[in-house]
Formats: C-alpha cells, structure tokens, sequence
C-alpha cells in the first residue's frame, strides 16, 4: 500500500476524552473514529488487524471442530421470554419495537438464538457433540461507555456454544475449548493466562476468564510466576483425543482474578505469587441446561429417550483484543504489533521522495516484497523525515526498512526493529533476505 | 468437510410461507434458518456463498482503488438531521432510543456516516479522489418483508462512496465503478446487465442498476439482444486508464427497466428486442453534492478555496445476490451454483460406507483433493443412496464423484456434471485428473 492514497489520517493529538492509552493510539494511529458514544468506524488500517484476529480465532476454532454461521445482529424478544432473561437483562439490553410494534432487540449474545437453532433442526444424540460459533457485532448500552473499543457499546465478538449428550461430553467439549484458546492467543503473539472464573449457578470448575497482563489492566489478578513460562506445543494437538492433562497442567498452579482470589495462597506461595494488572479477553463457560430445559432443546438418545442438551458458550472480544494488545505492547512512540496481528508486516520510508535513486529503490523493494507475500506500507508521502519516523513508530509494524539518497549509493538501506528501536545498515540483498528469511 | 459431522440440516419439504423457488431451496438445503421477520441466520453451507460473493467484490473493489473500512450498524440521529433525511426517511428506518434517550437508529445506507468521516479527516484536494466502501448488515423495516433473503429486513450489504474535487473526476470514477460492477459479476460467473436507472434530483446520465436475467425476476426489464453477447475482457483493466469507451460501448445498446422504458425503442429494434424478468443487485449513482453540501464537507482546492466534494455511492446487495443467483440458476431438483459461488468445489458421494473398499476410496480422494486445495463436501453418512443424490442435487455443486463397491473393484468412479446431469464412468485417477484440471 502507497501511503499517499492510503486512508490513514494520523493525527499528533488525541481528544481529550481518550483517557487510556490505547484508545489513544488508536485514535492518533488512524485506526478508528469514534461514530457515538461507544459506537466505532474502523478505518483501514484498524480493520487490518480486526480481520487478523478473525482469521485465527477462525482456523483454530475449526481445527478444534467448531463450525462457522452467522446469526443476526437484531433479535425476537420471543426467546428471551422463554428463557427467562428478557425481565432479568436490564437496560444493558437494546430493546425497540418495529414498524408493526414487535418487540425486538440488539444482540448483547446469542444463547437464545443458537439454542431455537438447534432445536429446530437437531433431532437425535448422532448429531452431537456439536459446537457453532460466530463472530458478529453485539450491543451493550453501557452506563458509561469508554475507553474506546475496550468497553464500547457496538462491540464485536466471537462467541461459540456447544451441546453434548452428558457431562462427561460436555467436559471434554469445554477441554477442546480451552485447548483452543491457548492456541488461539498463542498464536497472536500474547500470553493469555486462564484463570478460575465464577461459574454461576451451575457451580462447578468449568469456567476460566483468559487474561492478558498489561501494566494498564482493569482487573487485579494473582498468579503462579510459573505459569508464565507455560505454553502450549507448535505442533499440532489432536482434538481427538483426550485433554485433561493438558487443562489439569494449566489449572494446576495458581491463577485467579480479584473477585476470586484466595488470601491463603499469599502464603502458600510467597515469592512465587505474581500480583499484576490484566485485562480480560476471553470467557468459557459451562452451563449446562440452563438454555436446553427453559427453551426445551431436547434430543433422542440411544434408547429413543428425549433428553435436554448439556451446552457451554465460549467468547472472545475481538474488538476489545485490539484494544487489550495494545496495553500490552507498546512504548512511548506507539504501537509495538506482534507480529501476527500487525496491520501490515513492513514499513518502507523513503527518505526524499524527490531524489530518483531512493524513489526507484524503494518502489522495487515494495514489488520484491509485495511479490513474495510481504504486507508493506510504503511511505511515498512527500513529507519531513520526522513526521515519516513518528507515523511509523506509532502505527507500529513490527519492522522499518529506511530508504535515502546516502545509503542508495552504496545499494544500502537501514534496517529498523520497532520493538528494540535497533538500527542496522546493510546493503538491500541482505536487509531483503531478512525480511524473507525472517 | 465430512457430511456426518457437519451443520447441515437439509429438509424434502419447506414451510408454506417460502413462496419463491430461492427461499425454498435455501431452506432446504441448510443454507439459512428464519430468526424473525425478515432475518435470517446464515447456516455454515450458506455463509460459505456469502464469504465467496463477499470475497470477489473485495478483490475487485480493491483493484479498483477503492479502500476497505467497516461502519459499525447504529448510527446516531444527529447526522441523518443534518443532512434533512431522518425527517423523509419514513417507517423503513428502525429507530430507537438508548437508555439515556438519544436518539438512535439502525442504518438502513451510510450516506450521512462517510461523509460525516470524511469531512472529520480529509482537508485538502492531495487526498483526493477517495472511494471508501465497507460490507456490513444494514436494516430496513420493510411493511411486509418476503421471498427469504430476497427482500429480508436485516440485509449484507456492500455500499462504497466516492470524493471528488471535479465533476470530470467524479465521472472517471464513476466509470471505474462500472467497470468494476461488470468484472465483480463476470467473475462470479454471472451476466448481470447495466441498465439506465433514476438518476434523482441530480439528473444526468451517472446512475445504472445491474440485473440478473431470471424468469422469476421482480422487474419488467428491456434490452438490445446484442448485449448479451457483451462481455468484459479478462486481461487486467487499467483503472488509471480512461474508461470511457468502455462505458459507453456498453450504455449505447438500449437496457432500461419498465420504469425507464422508453416504448419507441419496440419498434426501433424490432426483433432485438428482448423483454424479461430481472433481478436488481447492484446501484451505482452519482449525487453531486446532495451530502457535501448539507453536511458541509469541504476540503481545500489547489488554490486554497474550500469546495465542496462530488460524491457518489455504489451498492451491492450481497445477501440478495445469494437468492437472486439461484433464481437465476437452478432446475427441478436444486441449485445449480456457478463454479466460483459454489459452497465445496465437488460432493463426494460414498454410496455404501459398510462397504470398506468404498469408504477407503473415498477417504483417499477426500485427501487427494483437499491437499491439492479442492473442497470437497464428503457425503459419508449412513444413508441410502436416493437420500445422498437427492441431497447433492439440492445443494447444488458443480460436480459430483460417485464411489461404490462395483466401481472399487475396477478402481472406477463416476462423475457426474451437476447442471447437464451427464453421468460418466472413468478411472479414480481421470477423474482426479479432470477435477484438478477443471
């Protein structure tokens, strides 16, 4: 991408109203614009990395065996009677009538959906395990909507549900997930620690909020320093077969949100206990027939018995994650994009778009990238060399090639590592194969 | 994907209230589920469609210069008063209020929303021309909403906008829309028709709907036989390039809908005139400063003037195209996908899955041909073989590969041509040979 057609309009100054962060940098970064209160547009380079996101949580929720569909932002207030919810939701809910005076809402989540789904179309126990996500926009009209996508009204999110024929099911069900989970954040490029979340009424172990630390965080969490060091294997996990270890070795050592928190650990594990900020950026969830009894979503089993549906909702919040990654990674210039979630993969600064030696280097270094799949944002822009560095640390691709009239002589160019602000010059064939290389 | 495992509750029969043939056959076939009056749950084979038709506007759109953002669905009514039309909008626009009692609205298009972006961002005439467009659910509380997807309320839609400093410019890029339009539809693989459309207020000749030829069409359209014969070329547009010629070869044959017919045409083409049904899925309209000027979106010319922008919007009902493809493609026993819509590439039937040599065939081709990037929907459930030819016929892809115990022996399948219905029996391997090949 040419930076000059490029729709970015970054901006030295943020509004006042951007009290955090990230909600700065992502105002100034060109990534968003604020549409309401609560209400976001994602400008193309915002959106570049919302798709990201997707994209991973999408092929590991497959891997894991989830399917994709894609339900309606606007609801029947119908399901949420049945359920129960519709009196107990409060005026989290976007409620409204239409033309004809029908009660219907804005989607805050989906269990009621999903769940006259499947009733209305699984019939027996040969069709389970099941587990159907979505990654749609829902509505939450917050008291108080702020900090930019971290806590916005119009938010989107990846929520999956699952129906299994019996506990024993569904706890191997909610082990794919949480299995998942660690593959999706890992592969982001974050730590997302699961830690022991309130389970509701259904009581039991099998609820976890995963969390990012971030010096900025709403939350107070504690946790084992050894779980820090935990990750999950690269090579690929058979969904298969059977979990358990693997979750029992992650919710063996200690990890636990304010809310939950155990005083006595404090004790237990002195030096050993982290206590830090973190910000929540997934949620799963056991809850098992809450939503199959009230709604009566019931399938034959083996013996020709109807019986009600053991379920679990699995959510992330993309739009929040953006947010969240950038607490967590970031210096005083701007963003510091993992990898995987950078908007594009290089930034090229060409120092003087007037001198014709740096114009021509730089645009066949952009075609040379561009060809082998490298995402570049090119800085053609006819501007200072300051403002070009300051765009460029603060959008935050993970690497700069720098491009002037002193280094083109000698077929050099200089290299930069956002994160490290490390400075290399070296001739193009090498700072290219770099690049290539990794 | 293995049949067995995947989402897809396909159905002999689909309830009354399904009164045209795309309705029925996407309920049938598992591709959607009603949620409401006029919305719809996409289910996974159907949401496969939407991300192809989705993913071929993008490329094209892209190609074309146009730039991706994302609007979010709830707009604030503040702009719509600005630009005077929540006063004519009518009852078509769901409105509501927030817990704080602002008033809301559910976008029914996003005229007011990208002008309102555009004139926060963009000062000087160096940013321009700018086209901006998004994919996104838009809402329109229609009176009486039917025919599925066709006409539902909660509807994808894919609408760009376009800033220019000139109404020269505005024109050139109108030309670019065109034929962008004319490459998005051929790629799909469908003749979709530019007809002379309501230009508005404005006047001029910058407005044309694209439609679909399907007997079961909304429209009474008119065209020059010859038109059909039209096609654009597959080797690269210019975008940069004037454009004109190539709009004008094809807006000088007559196409009009009723509303627009012009009656002397019948006897000036005689016979070359064909009267249809047709189907409306993309609007490209030029409006001038209808929005700058209400909505004061001025930008700085070259000699420091501020002037309004020229603007024009061109739609693509992406939900709609989905229906109006399978009126337009389809016979007695389904859907008849165009190639590159198709939601699999081929269906692979097992005819016997007791049968060993059977099911270890069709495991190998299942393999074989998702690891050369074919997809492949496996029919490996336990059914009779009437059940599975019933069900591939209804789904509608191009090809089918039929393995059975009598075929296994002589290593033969069969394979069978969804749209002739052309059955042929050849080896395992011509058969892989002639999918990989095409």
């Amino acid at each position: 991408m040419f930076l000059s057609e490029y729709f970015l309009p970054t901006a030295k100054e943020s509004p006042s109203e951007a009290k955090i962060l990230s909600h700065r940098y992502m105002l100034r970064s060109g990534m968003i614009r604020q549409s309401g209160s609560g209400i976001y547009s994602w400008l193309p380079i915002g959106l570049r990395v919302l798709r990201k996101i997707e994209k991973i949580i999408r092929d590991e929720q497959n891997r894991a065996g989830a399917q994709e569909l894609l339900m309606p932002t606007i609801q029947s207030a119908d399901i949420w009677k049945e359920s129960g919810r519709y009196a107990d939701y409060g005026k989290e809910m976007l409620r409204f009538g239409d033309r004809h005076g029908r009660e219907l809402l804005y989607g805050p989540t989906n269990e009621e959906l999903i769940t006259e789904i499947f009733r209305d179309t699984i019939r027996s126990y040969k069709d389970l395990p099941l587990i159907l996500y979505h990654i749609q926009w829902k509505f939450r009209d917050e008291v108080r909507p702020r900090f930019g996508v971290m806590r916005g009204r119009e938010f989107l999110m990846k929520d999956s549900y699952s129906f299994d024929m019996s506990f024993e099911e569904a706890r191997s069900t909610y082990n794919k997930m949480f299995v998942c989970y660690l593959r999706i954040f890992n592969r982001m490029g974050l730590k997302a620690i699961p830690m022991t979340a309130e389970s509701g009424p259904i009581g039991g172990d099998m609820s976890h909020e995963f969390l990012i630390l971030a010096d900025t965080g709403e939350s107070q969490v504690f946790c084992d320093r050894a779980i820090l060091d935990y990750s999950v294997s690269d090579s690929s996990i058979d969904y298969k077969s059977d979990l358990q270890h693997t979750v029992d070795k992650w919710t063996s050592l200690y990890a636990a949100t304010d809310e939950k928190h155990d005083k006595s650990q404090e004790n237990v594990l002195g030096d050993k206990l982290i206590s830090a900020r973190g910000i929540e950026v997934g949620h799963i969830f056991y809850f098992g027939k809450k939503y199959s009894q009230s709604m009566n979503a019931r399938v034959s089993d083996r013996d020709g018995n109807m019986v009600s549906v053991e379920m679990g909702s699995y959510g992330i919040g993309v739009s929040r994650l953006v947010a969240a990654v950038i607490e967590a990674y970031h210096d005083d210039n701007g963003i510091l994009w993992p990898p995987a979630l950078a908007p594009f993969d290089v930034g090229l600064i060409n120092l003087n778009v007037g001198d014709q030696a740096s114009s021509q280097m730089s645009r066949e270094v952009y075609q040379k990238l561009t060809n082998a799949g490298v995402e570049v944002l090119y800085d053609d822009r006819d501007e200072r060399a300051g403002v070009k560095f300051a765009d460029m640390d603060l959008i935050g691709l993970p690497l700069q090639m720098i491009v002037g009239p002193r280094g083109t002589k000698n077929d050099e160019v200089e290299l930069k590592e956002r994160k490290t602000g490390k400075i290399m010059k070296m001739s193009l064939d090498k700072a290219l194969k770099k690049i290539l290389e990794g």
